[in-house]
């Protein structure tokens, strides 16, 4: 329900059209759907700009294929991220167009083309540990209509690397840059471009790395500017840029 | 043994128709039965209202189903948390009418009939994921005699879901709010109602998760009145609110 | 404004006797009022049944006094907590009435008298360095028209004293056990009664204690039932239980 | 040195009127300024859009002021955090103009008029108590020519605060959301924008706050998309939005 | 090599009946000997009374049976903890004498019969689930000439059940007490003897648990006197208080 | 009430000598004395052998003499540990035979001379900087009749120190090992003495230290049998030694 | 691309014999090789004297196998870590001289004979099960042409085995201490020996290792000069000591 | 005592010159001198070729006096490190050469000329802010003889200013990296030279810095090789690399 169905809903309230009831009844029902498992937030793209992603972790093969059937029943673009295989195969019950992508561990349904943009994001990997994460980001900006650029394995041990890629990285509208270990590409990017650096630890790495933290909070400190940080294989934050 | 029975004893030593050494004795065999591998609190009901729940993890199939055998003997309906298939198997072969939920991890058996209040506790998601940590709350609260009403994925990210179900989430007489990520929905819900909120935090979550401690640290430091927190799981405090 | 005037404005805005500019203006003003340098929420007693409490830290004196100034052409009872001597000077200045607590960090004024329930909330701390935190405790509890039984110093070294003052525990509607050092006194006292048990760590105590964690952390994996857990000193929760 | 100069260097080293020495000596000196306490970045602004910002903390006030006195020498507006009040002191000897703002921890000093844009930043706030940090966020994007609009107080306990001023939150080009306690204000605001969200956690808050950390793991694990945090304080970071 | 023959080779280079060279050898083989993958410390029972237990974890399988082959040769009781049944079965091949404990994941091998003593140490656990650990504890005192009296599932939430053994524990020399959750029972145990009490934490427990984490640091700050603590499973030092 | 006093009374009820109510009366007061800011177990030395220390930390200067002046009136020796100056004024006032060690931080009060036994406990530490936590050890052990040998500055960056002192610390009963740094010293003891080792670890220390988790994990985690680990400054259980 | 060469290329440059274009371009490709899902620094050695290791953890088989391919085009020897065996079969397609070493996880290709120095460096575990750890670090120094000399099990328990051990250790020109647990080896060496210690924390051990954080702070914060620390199997740079 | 002393020692006690309990004195006392408080290890320089360095922290002036005191009559520099005013005060009574650096909070006494050698060390800073912690590491290796060049302000945020630096660093016989936040300057330095390099993470830092640890993981999880780890301000290190 977006905003002028809502004041032609008020009008009508004032006219007399519609009664308390019906309109407090539709505002419900316009806004979300309730599987009994779930309650899907169909009124998300009108507030965000963006259909809801599904986070498949910690749910049923079941249920996923059950929120994507649904989804199937309107026009956008459908994303799963952290999806297992199992899932996938009760999902192609339902949509046998479905596109898995075991890397990047997500499900993909095209509703709709997208006109790429002239821009692009550049994701950019530390080393090749990485590349899942930045697949699962790469993925996700390429479903929500974004055209990406990927530099690999160009971490700060051989920086000259990304110097290479310079010119890559700088004309990028926006970059995500994913690295484990100590974190510290991110900081390196954000001093050398003018644009938002979106910084995405990984759990790569040899000894201290407790999980990722090390990375985690060495992004987190970075001194450069322009710098922000989304925690490792949360990419749904990565269709953002977009809007910039 | 109850106040009566303690009362009776007493006096039973004042006049001299109880030794103190045989006081003694009776008072320790009251309260508690010895089994090898446990010693079951049989005192717990008259103390505290509900009997003692079996606590799955870390104990052997043939522990859970002996202390279940045990348990038998007396007139409680019986629960057992954080089971797994093997240890319901054992149940089985001593208790026939043993429930077993896999997404609760509980085995249940009724040995009575509690009428269900007019009241309710509402239990409320944050997510989909979340269900296994809610189910296993609301089967506890159930087996002790209470009425549960389920609210499912209301999560923060599309406030409105919950808004949808505020008459269901008012009405009731405690709410027990389930959420992963970063624990946000207590908080609302306790801005919401004039009722007692029980936070519990799960593991569910994409990025610097922790296992739940991100959940666990934001329930704790809520700024909302009236919410108090339980780790995840720990639901056996769910059958608390029923005496309020 | 509560539920009787909105249904009146919406049967208003029907009849044509109030425009929907009108309508949103008032709902925008009935439930906040903005200072500047503070949104006060004077809708929340219609909500949960509680004003809002001024929580001092971080405030300066100035803003404590004012947000006081204003909660002054209301009805309730003020109570702020976490407040310097600074901030009562400044308070006195506009509300010479105001009452300091230092042990318990309070401001509290007195606008109405609330008639004492028949049943108590106890307050109990395993030492007497807790003191501070339980104090808070039941200034907050006493504000909000409790009846408060104080019980000290019966932490878990020596368990007879909390034996001695059973009685007084176990007829409370409720007990808050404040405790530092391992916190294992909730977990008895959570053994003793049927009652809810409100845990609130402190940072009292020898050794690894890292600043009350170890307290925190004992209450949160407690396993007596019928307890959860309230960081320390967030006693905001306490006059919660009143209702229950 | 720019872009142009780069390229004029380089054919004046084929042409021969450069010496090779001679275009070492250049690229030096022209890229940064040695102070001996200090290796001024004077190339910052051409490769990220913005010059530098004077970082106080761990700075003698010697040092900040002869920091402060080189950059005069240059024509942008100069801005340092987290600077004390001695710091300002020595740079008011060598600046007379310079600004000091005590809450935001700051001096400005504004060497030219940057054309304030049509579209604004919303600074805002869950708590009164997290002025300071927002006040410094606020002055650093203003510093840079950005329109800020400040929302003040409208944390999750009254979450209908927020939504008096959802007006001017979704009309902001970006949002700098600053909490501390449980951090879910800025889910909420990412879950009803479709513009980026700039999550600030601070170290606001009661009970097991652990120095900000409940924030900031509350913000990384965020459900709500177009959200990125950004440690408490580094608001450096946020004069980047602008370039979206 | 004992005190004596110490004293002997001394006085036997003294003499010149040894020269400094061959002493030198003498004391570099009789303190270890050296099997390629282990320096078994032949030297130890001299020093502190009591052989070398084998740490099976992270070692092969050969790895532990060459060391109790070696074991073999000298005269005491030979015990490995943290084994498992693969070692086990190589073992075997070596010495058909072998036990193998798979609660307690040890092999023991008793060469010789110590005379039990009068006194006992008292092996305590909270719950049924902390029998695993508590069982290394008493299979480790017992191969090293301890009597062994076992006190089980007597932990805080039914507090009585110890005070039904409070004979038992008050006889004894020393009280491991071992337990999870919260790792109260150590403090309560210590406040009700007037003997050591070693206090060993476990992973067992609900939510905030932290894998041990809150019982060790309950364990930690524990009030009461006479309590010391050794991490879960490191019952190695168990044998110790036998001296006492 | 000791236990011939609790026989007579349990037969005084028998005899109908004593009412239940009585007898209730007796046992309650017998065995703690409230001050009304604490609860005085005076029932502790009967139970544990030792009478109850005062804990300074958290309690103002009037409640510490309040608990002296009460205990002034029984015939033990008084402790207080981590007290202040101020604490000591106060106390002065009621009993001017106190004694303040200013840095061990206590109050000490001589009632009854202990006949100091043949055996000694050696307080050993690591470096001159642990002197202030040994100290408090060192005393209260010697309060509480025991004799005690001090072994000063035998860290392991110069093991031989320890070596020069080695007859000092093997005659001893027990050894109690203050460290900070790495917390390596109670390792390198107890691999060299037959007798337990209390490891006490303190903050000392460069670098990495974490407010002495270093020395407290380290301590934690020794492949020394015979040793176990009091958190840094929980002295009071050094006390216990003496009777093993 | 070494030194020389690229004189050789910026004189060519001022001569007008390259083109700045053709300058760019090759110094691009000198220096790295663009595999698609690996960027391999092929410029490293003639930075740092070393070609670069791949680390296995995280890559697939094939691109393990592909990297390898690539580097036998090259001169140096190959050295892989942190691999599987799957990673082994494919190499060995590639490659059938690889060398697999199961316990240190490492692929070896051997392209070259570097003569052995007459000086070693000793690799040194404190107990058999950190035998994993060191043999990482061995191979990984004799690959690039150091003689190693192992010592094994020589843990602080029993610390007269490392001096039976001590003049291997005194004649390393390098010592690399591998040890779980407390980690307190790498501090007793330290003060032993006058050549630098490079500690490596492993986690091996008992109880509160947390992972090898005991042993990781226990050598961070070791009280030994000399000393310093990789964390553990980051052994990559135990071939950098060769150069002192 | 050096080695040849002591061969004599052996011989005496054969030759019976000697006798054993004269031989054990003299080697009790040879190692290290007993101060009270103190016990200097006057043996260190033979074992590690530098003297023991004086750790302030925790110590009174008067113990810090009192050590020099006795070192003045030995023939080495002497250097104490984390002092304060005060305890140099106490010194300047005993030693009025002793220089005392404020920055550095070092205390320097240089008995003896070293002849510099012709390699230097670089200290290298990332910020102004790390000067303090650098300073003390130049100070500690000038001090034992080393040339040192300082490299400052050259962090990651504009790297150019490391290259502009780079024949400084390259030729250095080992870099000491010194910075806070994320920690990414060593692994830079450690991409571009063959030397070792030392980094050592200060607490210097915006946002999530938590006491340096974010500076410490990004260090310890490097992935450039030739790199290790010192912890902030543990630069005795630092003399090490002389032998290099």
């Amino acid at each position: 329900m977006n905003q002028e169905s809502l004041n032609q809903l008020l009008t009508d309230v004032r006219n007399g059209n519609v009664t308390i009831e019906e309109a407090l009844g539709q505002l419900k029902h316009f806004t979300s759907k309730d599987l009994g498992y779930a309650t899907i937030d169909t009124h998300r793209e009108l507030r965000t700009g963006y259909p809801e992603v599904i986070f498949g972790q910690g749910k049923t093969p079941e249920q996923v294929a059950g929120i994507v059937q649904f989804m199937l029943t309107r026009d956008n673009n459908i994303l799963a991220t952290r999806v297992t295989e199992a899932m996938y195969e009760k999902v192609l019950e339902v949509c046998p167009d479905a596109v898995y992508n075991p890397m990047a561990r997500t499900i993909a349904v095209r509703k709709m083309d997208i006109q790429p943009p002239q821009t692009y994001i550049a994701v950019i990997t530390a080393g090749t540990s990485d590349l899942p994460v930045a697949e699962e980001a790469a993925v996700t900006a390429e479903i929500f209509g974004n055209r990406v650029e990927r530099v690999v394995d160009v971490g700060v041990a051989g920086i000259h690397r990304l110097y290479n890629k310079l010119d890559v990285v700088r004309q990028a509208r926006v970059s995500v840059v994913v690295a484990g270990m100590e974190g510290a590409l991110p900081s390196i990017v954000g001093g050398l471009v003018d644009k938002p650096v979106i910084a995405v630890p990984t759990s790569v790495g040899y000894g201290a790395n407790f999980g990722g933290l090390s990375a985690l909070l060495g992004m987190l400190t970075s001194c450069a500017s322009g710098t922000c940080v989304v925690p490792a294989q949360c990419q749904r934050t990565v269709h953002e840029p977009v809007r910039c």
